[in-house]
């Protein structure tokens, strides 16, 4: 009776939704200390404390109305001025409001940019290992997502690929950088080489090629990493950020899209996403939020804690005999399975550790495991993390 | 550049939303108090004082990682369960935290059982005067919208002409009781006899037609009249509500679905319902505010204030000589135009009225003139009705 898309998803639905549902139902039979989820990318670390404070002193102060009210679809203009002079300060951009779009999170943005190019049959092309939602975006609009392979063990863009890969249908390409599940920051030299790519390839082809830069932990390289401003490297970049991992807000749903006024269409591509963004049915970012996190757009994350858990997890593992890059960014580590992929996940299960197989993100032979818990959820995992490589002969 | 899709629709733009931006304009040029703007309906009366009082306390003292974090993409358990516990109170049902999807307000619920039900090509059949955007949530989906034209005066659903629409490719009714923009309240005597018609044309055609009931001004209803419990008559009945206008929350998305067990495929559509809206990248209703009208799910708008400006300008405008039904419930009247619409609508422009066009609700010869505005609105409005009845020759 239902769709026959719907029917397909149905089928293969999320794996690491699937096993969030089940690490839930796992606690409770055994005990929320006994499980280790390593499923699922929600912080850990709580909020800054100056966003409740926002929150709260907005609730108190700013008008009811106003607060909570419709605005323009594309978010309050304020808001959209704060967040484009934050990019300014920080990227020597000259932004306005008109180039900021505020956004049910970068899914929102994401889907709202596929809805505003993809015609069916087009294409866009990504690099695995990807987020598996991709696949899904482009498929709400009938487009295909071309995936070019991993390019193991740098995880870097393999670009000789991309250009091989691109077609006539070529509408976009989608780059996710900081990298989950891999971690990998693309370089100042390898964003160069691929902006040449996509131009000479537009000219070709006498078309854009866009280029759609998927943010949400842009705020997460560690060691001083500087990750690169993608626009400036090629004008026909779009941006989608979310704050989900930078202020700790992934059930808010709120983030933005940038679409700068250098790349084609520019003025016809910010209108059609606005209005994309309400026929889709998100309507508007909500309301309140946007107003906090205009007052919070320099707040940063804790991400002392998160480098912490990064050392922990990796100095653990490696010592134990598995074998991962040390991830740049994000908050996740991409580990080689020591043995077929779907039977590490099973085994791994029978000691209460879950692991998202990398064959969701179109690299299996690996595992992505999640970092973004307690040390403690860490350190009390290393005995089940040491019992499982025993019992494989690691 | 962008999508044929998105081409028409941005050449199609919302009439309603256009006449938003105009009016700030005008708002600026001629200053606040001289435009009349009942174009949107934006409510006029601030949330319960609950409401903003739950959200500070649920930010000062629930846990910061849980209140803003992921959770199942369907909600908060304990939310969707609040809302049923609720319904259940009201209405006399046995829900469950399984029938209720919470989602970003009732434009993403409508989309998302859109999404779930629509194969390219399937019908969803509605009656006019009809809230604009159902054609455009229906092409996402590459169905076809199905307009049975307005019975004036009344405004109650012609039921005879919808047994005539409905064919083998027809998947969904939608209704919108209380209705947006005429104010009726469909009967229980019409929902009992259009039960029947969908009843009798599912049988003969093999397959259920499911019933959408898209009600977000179901606790806008005057003079005591009761908004009959739509699922009692009809068991493959969805109910897509939103607390947009309950709670003056409009800017906030929040909403939910009912998706009753007694309807067919009941599992299999609560399933495919939670997984799109993951994947058209909703993810999940706005956690704070999850939250917050799980507190507030009894709270009452001011629903005198909403009577007293019916009555203001009903009032007023019949006084002028202007023609309309006393509406029952939302918070539109919908008027009668004395000339050509078109051309009432600018004259009306002219005066700084902004009147959104009947046509734009698929019911020409009208206008809509929201009154969720302060009565100081209204009553500075009456000049310029006046005046321009006068020109008009009224």
């Amino acid at each position: 009776m239902i769709s026959t898309k719907m029917q397909t998803l149905a089928q293969n639905n999320s794996v690491i939704r699937a096993m969030f549902e089940e690490g839930k139902q796992m606690a409770a039979e055994f005990g929320a200390e006994n499980v280790f989820d390593f499923s699922l990318g929600n912080p850990s670390v709580p909020s800054p404390a100056a966003v409740n404070a926002a929150a709260i002193d907005i609730l108190q102060h700013e008008d009811d109305l106003m607060l909570h009210g419709y605005m323009s679809n594309a978010g309050f203009e304020d808001v959209r001025q704060a967040v484009a002079d934050s990019l300014n300060r920080r990227f020597g951009t000259s932004y306005g409001a008109q180039n900021i779009l505020m956004t049910v999170g970068a899914a929102g943005g994401l889907n709202i940019i596929l809805k505003v190019l993809l015609n069916p049959g087009d294409e866009v092309i990504t690099f695995a290992p990807y987020f598996v939602e991709y696949k899904n975006y482009v498929n709400n609009y009938d487009g295909n997502l071309v995936v070019i392979p991993a390019n193991i063990p740098s995880f870097q863009p393999d670009l000789e690929k991309l250009a091989a890969a691109i077609t006539p249908r070529t509408k976009a390409v989608i780059v996710n950088t900081p990298n989950n599940p891999s971690g990998a920051i693309y370089s100042a030299e390898t964003l160069a080489a691929m902006a040449s790519v996509l131009e000479s390839k537009s000219l070709e082809f006498g078309q854009p090629i866009y280029l759609i830069s998927d943010e949400p932990y842009r705020e997460l390289a560690y060691d001083g990493v500087e990750v690169p401003w993608i626009p400036h490297f090629y004008a026909n970049t779009m941006v989608c950020y979310s704050w989900s991992k930078s202020l700790s807000l992934p059930g808010e749903r709120i983030g933005y899209l940038v679409l700068p006024s250098e790349m084609d269409e520019a003025e016809l591509i910010q209108s059609a996403a606005s209005i994309a963004g309400r026929v889709m049915g998100f309507v508007n970012a909500p309301s309140l939020m946007q107003r906090v996190v205009a007052r919070c757009v320099d707040e940063k994350t804790d991400l002392a804690a998160y480098a912490a858990n990064r050392k922990l997890l990796y100095d653990g593992l490696t010592e134990l005999g598995y074998e991962c890059v040390y991830p740049a960014g994000a908050f996740y580590l991409f580990v080689k399975t020591p043995e077929d992929e779907a039977a590490f996940v099973a085994h791994a299960k029978q000691h209460h550790l879950l692991l998202v197989p990398g064959s969701s993100f179109a690299c299996p032979g690996y595992v992505r495991i999640a970092y973004c818990v307690s040390p403690e959820t860490i350190r009390r995992s290393m005995p089940a993390f040491k019992a499982l490589a025993g019992e494989i002969g690691l």
